[in-house]
């Protein structure tokens, strides 16, 4: 089961952001920050009931990501990590996730509030938020090096040059 | 930016489950089913201060699915939705996401509990699961259809045989 398989961009995210710089880092920063997706009409019938859900988790591709990086210094820290002890977007296969609210459905349209991706990021995927799945682990939860920076201001979740290379 | 494009599978995840019918359906309901990630060895420098963390999100395909649909009766109801308003494996991609617990690193070999998901299941990212970031919108949050029938007891929460064709 190990081979590269291909996978389908089911539709666009629209941002403000053109590069990296000053973009929001996750959804939490980019409250008021509003986007759209635009889904290929081929799977318009996949939205049914999508309108009830106040949040959706979007599966997408960091798609100006040019070299990913086992080893990094990610945002939040001046150490180097292991890529899969960070959210740095410099990972292999180049997945990322974030959690936006959905404000209307226009057809195939979905605006949304709280993006935090690129301009143009490849849509993969679009699952609905359900906190009794998602929000995990209130109490015991350990989070290794991000607690020596546990909760920085809101103003200092903005992206730098380090994604750039 | 719509072409498709390879993932390339950094590991497997190991568990009990051989085919979907009783597998758990999400984490929540698999506490205390143990199984584990073997990542490939050229990916181990990734997982440098991992151990930190007590929860990672994996990022997998659901590589027993052989055909997708737009349209399902998901577990939970009886009536039919957008797959992109449900959480069933059949969707496009076929991508999954699962937080579970990290209990050892052993080199390449990560022990994990609250596994949910098939055996052989290919790899695509491990992100270590922060709650500032991941649990959302404890107010004010809807949940659509889920909402008829939003806390089912455990025991419940087991596939069956819809996921098969």
């Amino acid at each position: 089961m190990m081979e590269p398989f291909l996978l389908h961009p089911i539709g666009t995210i629209h941002t403000p952001f053109r590069q990296a710089v000053n973009t929001p880092i996750q959804p939490l920063a980019a409250e008021g920050v509003r986007g759209h997706i635009d889904l290929l009409p081929e799977y318009a019938d996949g939205l049914k009931d999508i309108e009830g859900f106040s949040h959706l988790t979007l599966v997408y591709q960091f798609h100006q990501i040019r070299t990913p990086a086992l080893r990094v210094v990610p945002f939040m820290d001046t150490e180097e990590h292991g890529i899969f002890a960070t959210r740095s977007p410099k990972r292999p296969n180049r997945i990322g996730l974030s959690t936006v609210r959905l404000l209307e459905v226009q057809g195939c349209r979905l605006l949304i509030d709280q993006v935090d991706m690129l301009d143009g990021s490849p849509l993969l995927d679009i699952k609905p938020f359900y906190p009794r799945y998602d929000n995990r682990a209130p109490e015991g939860v350990r989070i290794g090096w991000l607690a020596r920076n546990e909760n920085p201001p809101l103003t200092q979740l903005r992206a730098d040059r380090r994604f750039e290379d």
